[in-house]
Order: C-alpha cells, then structure tokens, then sequence
C-alpha cells in the first residue's frame, strides 16, 4: 500500500515517535521525521525514512504534523518556535500533539494554529513503546469533526484505540490528565506498598503474585512491580514524566480551587526520588528511593 | 452430600459471614451461627442453620469456629470473652480468624488459642458478599500446615482461592494489609479522580468508560467509580473499614520507622468522610465529601 500525495511528518523520535514514525512507513505514507538526537535521525533514516534537520524543514509541504515532544514548551517550540513545523505546512493541513499538556495548554495551541489556517487536534497518547511500534497506541482526543475526517488514516495506522471525546482541544487534555493522576498516584502507592511488605519481611514476588489478582491491583501495580522484584529501574518510562504530569494535575487543582491532597503527595515521593538523583531512570525508582531512605534490602537499591 | 461429624461454628453474620455460613449449609456441614443482630440470626435460621445466642454457646462442641468480625477487639471477644467461642471447642478444634487485624493481634491469637490445645488460622478474606455468598472468596492463609490439613474441606467450601502463605499466624494478616493498603489509596485516588474530572467540566461517565480500558485503570476504580456515577452510597464496604485498616497500616509503619505518605493522605480522606457522618457509607463516599466540601454537583451528593 503506498500514499504518495500524503506527506505526515513526525516531530520528536523518541521511543514513542520512532514507534508512530515506523508505523507510517509500514503502511506506505511518505515520512519526513525530525529530533534533536543526530542518533535517532540515523537510526530513522537507517529504516527507510526521510529526515530533515528542523521542524520547519520537516515540515514544508507535509499534509500532517505529528508532534511527539515531552511537554507544553517543546510543543510551542517545535510548532511555533522560528524553525517551528507549521510556517511551511500544506494549506489544510493538521497537526496531532501528543504531548500531556494542561487543557489551557492545548485550546492556546489550537487557537493559534487555526489562525493560520490549521487544523488542531489534542491527541495525547497512552500505551509505552511496545504498543507505539506496532501502531496500537490509544489517544484520548479532540478537536474539530472535520479535522478528525481528514487524518482518518493516520489515526488508524498508529492507534488501537482512538476516544474523540469532544469537538475542541483541551478536553483530550483534561481526559490524559486524569488518567495521569491515577497512574502515578497508583505507581507511588506501588512503590510504598511493595516496599512495605518488604519491612515487614514478607516474600515480596508472593506478594506480587496475590495483590495482582486481588482487589489491591492496579494496571501500574502490575506493570511496574516487576521493575522492583529485579531492580531494574532502566527507564521505561522516566520519573520526570510524573513529577510534569502530576505538576500539571497540581496546577489545574490550585486555579480551580480544587483540592488534590493523594495526587499532590504522589507528586512529592515523584519530587523526592527526582531530588535523589533518579529523575532519568523508570518511573519505579520510588521504590528504591523509599528503600535507600530506609535502609531496606531491595534488588538494585 | 452430608458431612454430620463435623460442627462448624460462624461467629458474625454479616453479609460476608452469611455468605461463609450459606455456603458450608449447602454443603451439609452442621452449621451454628451467632450474631448480635437478632435480625441477622432470624435470617440465617430461616434458611435452615442453626443458631445460638452467644459464641460460647455457638461454639460448644464444635470442631471449627469461623469468626468473621469486623476487628482485632471484636475478634478479641468471641474467642476469649467471657462468653467466647474457644471455652467448649472440640478438643483440637480449629479457628479460622477473618477480621483483618495487625500481624501482632494475628500471632498474639494463634499464641493464646494454641495455649488452649486448639490451631489457629490468620485467614483475612476478600472478594465481597456476592463472593462470600458463592463460596467464591480468596484467603489470605498463614497457619500450621496441620491446621490447613484439618480443615481443608471447610475451606474449600467458601473459597475460590485459598493462599497459604506462611506457617506461622501474622504472615496472611500482613498480606492483606498490604492489599488494604492499595485498596484505601485506589479507592480515595479514584475518589479525588473522577471529582477533578467533574471539576474540569469532563463527562465523568466517559471518564470512567476510558479510563477503565487505560493505564490509570485499577480494581477499586473500575468497582466503585459506578457508585459515584449512580450516586448510591448504600454500603457495600464502608468508610470506617478503611479508617480501620489504613489506620492499622499508619499503626504498623510508624512503629518500623517507615514512611507512608500516600496511604496517610488517604487515610486522612477516609477519616474526613467519617467526620462528616458518612463513616457507615459506600466508602466511595470519599467522592461525596470532596463534592460537598467544593460545592461540586454530584450524582446523590
């Protein structure tokens, strides 16, 4: 399957990108990728695809614009920044932003982008790099009913699982943010509650093994909890994700008056482990933070 | 199927004790229960058990007593109380002790109860009344690999799962206060969760359909965000169960020295709940606190 007349342009090669990028290719649309990694730009260029050394290069002509950078600043640099992807795009075209950003974020970008004849859509993305490479990524978005029509196929050819939860951006933001408040609330009770048993001198991958199937679970329960049991704390996904994410979900809570005393203390094991020099490794590292505050005989701590 | 030689004794006909006791009746064991709801033993005899008015008396003769109470004081006084179960046990009779309670109370008990020539099973239980009433709960077990031998059958008639997880009292109550510990936080994230959606204006009933097929997902999220959708606190496990049992938790921790920031903080938003009179509440009440303390219009709040 080829689709010569539609060129999608992928903006950040991380795991997540290189994942959308690759998915692309597979399904024959024509892929111009661009990231600050000269590492992942060969990489890219070494599977087939084309590269371009900034975003308003990568850009030029492109029909979409697939942005895949970590937060709200890199998605303003990478759009609208002076090598920015949008100054050269395709008249109509439509840009996707990935990024978790703050619902405020998300209705700014929208509305600048469609000022210059743009379309937006608010499509964070959730399901790691496993299910990024094998284009079955779930986005909670929304945008505008005919900018979704007009990326129907890349939106099937990178997602399992595409929610269109609203006609505006910023309620696709507000949705990823919810989920984040759990997930790293749930990845921080993980950490506490494993290394807790640990205290308490039980057998903690028989306590893996009995919360996983009990009303304890959690899907980052089970999904992290493995990362401690062989302290491996390779990042997967980093600590910095949370302590932006759950900033973000503190953020929103402060201006809305609205209190979030879990998520806020959540973000602090986040901010500590981050103070303790793991801000770069799996998002896990809470466990061996708790652990070396502890003086607790945790695999790798 | 008839098993007439062996008596079992159910202290507590709560709905997860008529749902231990239901099961063993319809396995032709010879059933005695005890309650101090006059209702809860109607109830039980109408359907064929036996009944008697205080543990001791429930307790004569019998060769397993299930207590299944709400707490350590509770459990305290139906076994050795001056009306308690163990006076009159068959000789080499067994307990199984279902109340969650702190590894200390759980080996104090099996210390007293063997002084009296009777085993000891630390055996909290999950899985909720429908389970109970299936013979379908899981067991969080430690005891004497002797005691499990004795009482196989009974346990085999009210559970799905049974864990053996060590062979001494203390080990099954630890377990399952690590389960509690995840369980307390997840319900008051999933609480504070669903809220913030709310407060950002989100359609929660579509937050709660993503977010129970995404990574923010856990057992309490995707079980109790309905009561708050439905707006019924009718109690299906209460608020003052997690102000007990994350209490038992802050109670265990401080005593090692180690921290447990995350589940404090959901401690806190239990005991808030009871202090504003929903302690015999859904404990998904967390959510109805946070709604009237916000002004936030709630289903039912």
């Amino acid at each position: 399957m080829t689709q010569p007349d539609r060129t999608v342009c992928v903006i950040g090669l991380g795991s997540m990108g290189m994942g959308i990028a690759a998915s692309l290719l597979r399904s024959g649309f024509d892929v111009v990728g661009c990231d600050v990694s000269a590492d992942a730009m060969a990489h890219f260029a070494q599977h087939g695809g084309r590269i371009a050394d900034t975003p308003a290069e990568a850009g030029r002509g492109a029909h979409v614009v697939i942005s895949v950078v970590v937060n709200a600043a890199q998605t303003e640099a990478v759009l609208f920044g002076d090598t920015g992807a949008l100054s050269g795009m395709a008249r109509g075209g439509t840009i996707l932003s990935c990024a978790t950003v703050s619902p405020d974020a998300a209705r700014s970008f929208e509305a600048r982008t469609q000022a210059l004849g743009l379309s937006y859509i608010d499509a964070p993305i959730s399901g790691g790099a496993t299910r990024a490479a094998a284009g079955e990524l779930t986005i909670m978005a929304s945008g505008a009913p005919q900018a979704f029509d007009d990326v129907r196929d890349v939106l099937d050819c990178i997602a399992a699982k595409v929610y269109e939860l609203g006609d505006t951006a910023g309620i696709g933001a507000a949705f990823k943010i919810v989920n984040q408040l759990l997930a790293g609330v749930h990845i921080a009770a993980a950490c506490e509650a494993i290394t807790f048993a640990k205290a308490m001198d039980l057998d903690i991958a028989r306590v893996y093994e009995v919360i996983s199937a009990s009303a304890g679970n959690s899907w980052m329960f089970e999904n992290r909890v493995p990362h401690i049991l062989e302290g491996d704390y390779s990042p997967r996904s980093a600590v910095d994700i949370f302590t932006k994410d759950l900033g973000i979900v503190s953020d929103i809570a402060r201006g809305l008056k609205f209190p979030t005393p879990v998520a806020s203390t959540a973000l602090q094991m986040f901010v500590m482990t981050a103070a303790a020099g793991m801000g770069r490794d799996d998002d896990a590292s809470v466990a061996r933070m708790i652990a070396q505050l502890t003086g607790l005989d945790l695999p790798g701590a």
